[in-house]
């Protein structure tokens, strides 16, 4: 059967940070190490076509075995020392969450966030620690049950977007069968709509459709691309054709903003403000409508710059009193200085907000100045 | 009553270009020009406080008055052309969509959009015109009450994300009274992770609760700013600290989709492929599992960097043969040779993938070769 094939509950926190053919104690399967199955061969051939990949150079021939490549500990983008830290004995108490989607399962991904969200009170310091796991691109029912089989297997939630209305259908039996709790997170609003609209959804993941890509979605590739350019005062003569200017002293997070801005469409140019130096004139020419000033609680900032020092070995314009309190009071009070002489500019406080809510407030006020006489909102056609 | 003092249905999409003192005609409430509302300038007054904004010289006192303004348009982040096309008549065939967020709403923007997505067939050629309109921030009845009156007046289907408990019921009670279809995105996945745990959810939006930001938090920020400085190949050096490397010819989406991934945590660096040019050395140095090559149909390509060609007025290196077919082909060409001397690392073709798929393939493949003793997936640890 599938299921014994695959690593058993007790080793996932261990795949986590490092799945290695020395890692492979405490299976519960009782088979040592696991082979990789010849399920998993077919879903990475499947995947490896339809991703373009070249099967019989790269994945089939040239790669060596599995079963034959050396420890390598996967290189983690989010708490590498997790693992580490995470005792097995502790693996039974970690609630699973499983999220499956026939598209990129980005959307399954922000729900649970946005959820989890709402427990991050007991999610700080581990005091209910949880999993998540992410299948994308599942599009036949097959590995559909098989991920299921192995949910109640773990005892885990599973939330799924399955556009296919017979995947979605088929992942709902398969969870009452077998006791798995679930959530269908796109199947209610995409029936809303459909109902809404007086039109039948396609049942196709985005992009599954063949549908060439949106003049929006260039659009929105080109505001990365321009932010991009824009950052960090790089090119003054441009900020004319920004739609928002960022301004604020060093660690105020400018350029994670821009960026979250221009993937929301937005074409973002910031400008660092650096005490004793004077700013790009055209900054002060520009629509002033358009431009947001950030500002941060000393303390907090200075902590911020703390952390950059010692990460970088030294400030990172050279700066050695960058993390200085003085210093950072008065750089402080000089871009306060600068937003009192440009008024109609929104400062904005970004001490202890998430990027994604600085975003929230800087798009906020930017529509309701340009959108007087409705409600606060922003607006988008299809 | 407040709702006479928003904008009538026949006027949205106007604002959505812009929104003027001379752009007043054909209101359906009879009134003329619609008063900017002691309401709505109670949710702006209390929005610039919450966002820190200077109200006394920046609000209230230097801004011209709503009425005084001059017409401007809307620096519009997508379809700017829409609303100058879009013919009043057509109003009422347009299909809104609310979304009412008392976090930043950038869920259920989501959630829509990904609903949408099944929906991209009827909406191509503006066969059923939809517009969306988020309301970010709602945090009390009040608000939520006069939002929900106004899609019951324009005929709009409502999606909420409501945190707090209360105001989610008060959705859903108004709805039913008013007659308004809606969904709650958030709720039952709320829900369904609560009964998971065994915990209550917080009843807050993710920021409202005060808990300080996490260390995944600036991990992801981190990840941003590393992949904006390696952009372009600018320093090979670092390639080696990149937790993926992405390389490929001008113009196959390698910037965006490096920002794409960082966002999500990855430090990416990008190396360009350019016919003629040797790669640096340390690209074979680094470990290839975590290199990946982009490829696109020639025909495609030229197209893309042929409207590139346009809008820079040259092509983007100087290059006068940039977009000529037989230089495209001999470029692809190229980079095919490289990939096959490289046969370790995956070639993804990008041709008609939006950047969020063509991330959903990189992190598969990403993930699947580290963890091969599981089923392909990508886990984290809350």
């Amino acid at each position: 059967m599938a299921i014994s094939r695959l690593c058993p509950n007790i080793r996932y926190f261990h795949q986590i940070g490092a799945c290695t053919r020395n890692d492979q104690t405490g299976s519960k399967s009782g088979s040592g190490r696991p082979k990789v199955s010849p399920q998993l061969n077919r879903w990475s051939r499947a995947r490896a076509i339809r991703s373009g990949q070249k099967l019989e150079r790269s994945n089939l021939r040239t790669q060596p075995p599995a079963t034959e490549s050396p420890p390598r500990p996967l290189p983690l983008p989010v708490n590498p020392d997790d693992a580490v830290n995470f005792d097995r004995a502790d693996a039974r108490f970690v609630k699973s969450i499983y999220m499956v989607s026939d598209g990129t399962g980005w959307t399954a991904e922000q729900c649970v966030n946005a959820a989890l969200g709402q427990f991050d009170y007991c999610l700080v310091d581990r005091g209910c620690p949880v999993s998540t796991h992410l299948f994308s691109g599942i599009d036949d029912a097959e590995k559909l049950l098989e991920i299921t089989k192995q949910a109640a297997k773990e005892g885990a939630l599973l939330v799924y977007t399955l556009a296919d209305p017979s995947l979605a259908s088929a992942a709902k039996r398969a969870c009452q069968l077998w006791g798995v709790p679930s959530t269908d997170v796109l199947g209610p609003i995409t029936e809303a709509i459909a109902s809404h609209l007086g039109v039948s959804p396609s049942g196709l993941p985005r992009g599954a459709s063949g549908l060439p890509l949106s003049d929006d979605y260039f659009r929105r590739i080109e505001a990365v691309e321009f932010t991009i350019k824009q950052d960090d005062g790089a090119s003054p003569k441009n900020l004319a054709k920004a739609d928002i200017v960022l301004t604020g002293v060093s660690r105020t997070g400018k350029t994670p903003l821009s960026i979250y801005l221009a993937q929301k469409g937005y074409k973002v140019a910031n400008v660092p403000i650096v005490m004793g130096v004077s700013m790009p004139k055209i900054l002060f020419e520009v629509d002033p409508m358009k431009v947001f000033g950030l500002t941060i609680n000393p303390l907090v900032l200075q902590n911020i710059r703390r952390a950059r020092t010692k990460t970088m070995g030294l400030s990172s314009d050279g700066r050695s009193n960058y993390s200085e309190m003085d210093y950072v009071r008065e750089e402080l009070e000089f871009a306060r200085r600068l937003f009192a002489e440009n008024p109609l500019w929104p400062v904005i406080d970004v001490t202890g907000k998430a990027i994604e809510e600085t975003a929230a407030v800087v798009l906020r006020l930017y529509h309701d100045r340009k959108q007087k006489c409705t409600m606060p909102r922003i607006s988008k056609r299809y």
